[in-house]
């Protein structure tokens, strides 16, 4: 019996695990403009503060709802573009233009936002009063020194847990993604799985060895012939990290967390829009040994490929999702994954 | 009292006639591709199968709901463009990559479907089991020596009736189309007409004796002066069929199903896409004596302009029906046969 | 309490006040062909009759419903563009071709319109029996020999009340229009304002005293340095009319209504088009003193501009308005205006 299946409700879910950290996007993104984001449902501004601290405020000016996302950032505070009103990073309006009082209800609502190896990370929480206990996770190769990244975002029509449907599950990547990192379809589909549970994780393992480097290590890595490769995947809720790459067959142990070779170190931040729209923020970091610059661009632009062939599949099966309605659907092998990740998300959300 | 006003479920049905055959398209769409098409409310696959054959699948992978049309031909089977699933023109999914076991339940819907006369022909049953117990009606004129025939589709942002009332109901030709096979809009007006109402048929016949041919004709057939023309109108649900032509006028007895002069045959099929969408595959065969290709060239270039003109008025019908609601309409001398068709089609739901 | 607060159907009502006269558009806009336009969610069909008059119709044919729009105008009569049916300018069918007898109910609706001042008026009554009482009110800017005028039209996607709010609180100058005649937002903000409520008006006048000319005054007069400023809006429901201008600062009271030095009056026409959007017919009359068609041309130029930056604003607004749904809001002290025009709205829809 499929998530899937069981019913409609959790196909698209307007339900989410909350008292948890989101990702709300990339501190790069944020300069000296306002950034308007629909997280959750909910439309957020946001911006740097007077200290370069990124505040968070409900993207609706508490006067005439205007976005306050449409007005300016004037020395870290948000001025409407329509009356004047000014509201600091804490959503309190510290100013209306022509008026000496300012109501106590002059305010908006705010989020907790922390800004963490270049990733925004947001609180949503299960009501007004709930506070973060914990520091978002960590992510370190934004800033491992071995390691170059680079990365990009989608906005996707479809509902968040289909990309985690995808992502838990590389065997599509030899139908999928053929031209890319996909390689010999037979290869993935057959390749050996392993998934553990723990609390609130979920992880795959996969090992495809003595195997044939797709065009993409090829390119990026000075294989001898035929690889061991691996794929990793981590399952968080507010992100998965995926961990592929490979060394030369038979060079080394697969298990050894210290193997050499070639490295992928995926970060992929899914954060429902709506229930039927989400955001995907990507980062794809690697270890290339020479041609540093160049080797990075090709592996981030190859990835970008085949993110953009998921992206076609993945909304093309949501609208035929919409079209047919609640169906039911069958399982298969490599499946396991991707169910172990929607259970976890169910059980949050029930939490 | 007009059967349009008889209530807005008539106006826009979701039901329409079931253990009957409708045009799916024709044969020759089909050619090595994939072929998405949604008919009565149902996504459907269309491909040839390794014979050759014309095999229809519920347009829906059982694994994850992608379509199949997004997916690959490999002789004549339809392999999932997501995990490769391999499905066979019985709907049989005969390999799951990486999998030796093939669930039982791993199958999709097949739809009986048969090509004959370039058409091609599906059958929706009231029930799962339902079978046809004929074969679909023949149309000869894509076959008949003396004539040459070509065909065009549209999608219509229209109801299927719509366009029964408009071709059931030639009159309108003097207003919508008087560039190409009007003529004068009073002769059209005033033509005799006769309605003969048989079982599973509503036939309309209408004589405009001793009238000036129109452009198409007079570019089509060598007239000497002013025409006796007739137009019979055969409705079927499944199809129209409309037979119209001309003699040089008092030549021949208009009656005569052997009359000789110039003669277009056309096939008109009307398949429900959705209540307020549709499909129109028509063609149009001719007789020409002389300058065989060209002639009938022109003529089904003319019958594509008028067909164009019509989609216009009736897309802007229905938008206006949309806008303004359930409202009563009255009925003019014209509306015999469209509302015998009406009838016609409201009997088969009843059915 | 703000109106907007009190509940949803207030911010996006689908009550309108009737037995009232609306704003259909511009006599100029009427020539030799059909105009097609929905007012209070009624698609109706404008044109002239034979004696010039404009005559307004339900646009739908009673026979198949086809607008009467898509038809053709011939000689002061509309003719079906489907089966040929005729209509007179009192929505009487007076020609069915091919068809002696024409049916008592071969009929459309009909609307009352007045035709003055370059302004095409409306009559909606409560019932189809209800008539005008009155003429519509005269606006004598149209044909006052110092001015010279222009006009224009906007479609909104946003409902009809949210531009009164704009235009009943030109404190928003300062922020939105600061490029064309907006000057400096604080002596927008801070400008004396009266809000007077009369019968069935709401008169706002705000007075800038000593402040620097915004460059569209500026270019059409010649300022010697700071001016007086007057802004005086009167909400009439159909319309709003708003006299702006100014003189050189102390040089005339500017309470007398015979001030001299630059005036626009401004014709502000607002009329829904369904509960959530509407038509906005505007014109400005300027009294340039030189170059008089060159200044009334920038003059109308520049309000043009700012009338843009208004709908970007306000449709915005709306945007978000859905997004966010039904929550409180705060009033500011520029609000005044704005909530009396509501008021009166309401009041009229009780009436």
């Amino acid at each position: 019996m499929s998530i899937i299946e069981t019913s409609t409700n959790t196909l698209v879910s307007t339900e989410y695990p909350l008292d948890q950290w989101y990702v709300a996007g990339f501190g790069s993104e944020l300069t000296t403009q306002l950034l308007a984001r629909t997280l959750l449902g909910q439309p957020i501004v946001f911006f740097r503060d007077e200290t370069g601290n990124i505040a968070a405020l409900e993207d609706k000016c508490c006067h005439r709802m205007l976005p306050l996302s449409d007005g300016l950032l004037e020395a870290g505070k948000v001025r409407c573009g329509y009356h004047g009103l000014l509201f600091n990073s804490h959503g309190k309006c510290v100013q209306i233009p022509g008026q000496d009082k300012i109501p106590s209800k002059a305010c908006v609502k705010t989020y907790e936002v922390c800004e963490q190896d270049n990733i925004i990370w947001i609180w949503f929480g299960k009501d007004t009063t709930s506070k973060p206990t914990t520091l978002p996770p960590q992510y370190i190769f934004h800033s491992t020194p071995e390691f170059l990244y680079d990365m990009g975002k989608y906005h996707y029509k479809a509902p968040w847990q289909l990309i985690h449907d995808n992502l838990m599950d590389l065997s599509h990547l030899g139908y999928v993604h053929l031209k890319t990192i996909g390689g010999d379809a037979n290869t993935h589909m057959n390749a050996k799985m392993r998934v553990d549970v723990e609390d609130n994780k979920v992880k795959v393992v996969r090992h495809m060895l003595d195997s044939t480097p797709p065009p993409t290590y090829k390119a990026a890595w000075p294989f001898k012939g035929n690889i061991d490769r691996w794929q990793e995947i981590e399952f968080m809720m507010s992100h998965i990290r995926i961990w592929t790459g490979a060394i030369d067959a038979n060079s080394d142990d697969i298990n050894n967390n210290d193997r050499q070779g070639f490295h992928m170190r995926g970060f992929h931040g899914v954060t429902p829009e709506t229930a039927t729209t989400c955001h995907y923020f990507w980062s794809m970091a690697t270890n290339p040994v020479h041609d540093k610059e160049n080797i990075k661009t090709k592996v981030v632009d190859q990835t970008r490929l085949t993110f953009d062939e998921d992206k076609g599949v993945i909304e093309s099966q949501f609208i035929n999702m919409t079209r047919f309605g609640h169906q039911p659907v069958i399982d298969i092998h490599i499946d396991t994954g991707a169910n172990q990740a929607r259970r976890l998300v169910k059980r949050l959300c029930d939490y």
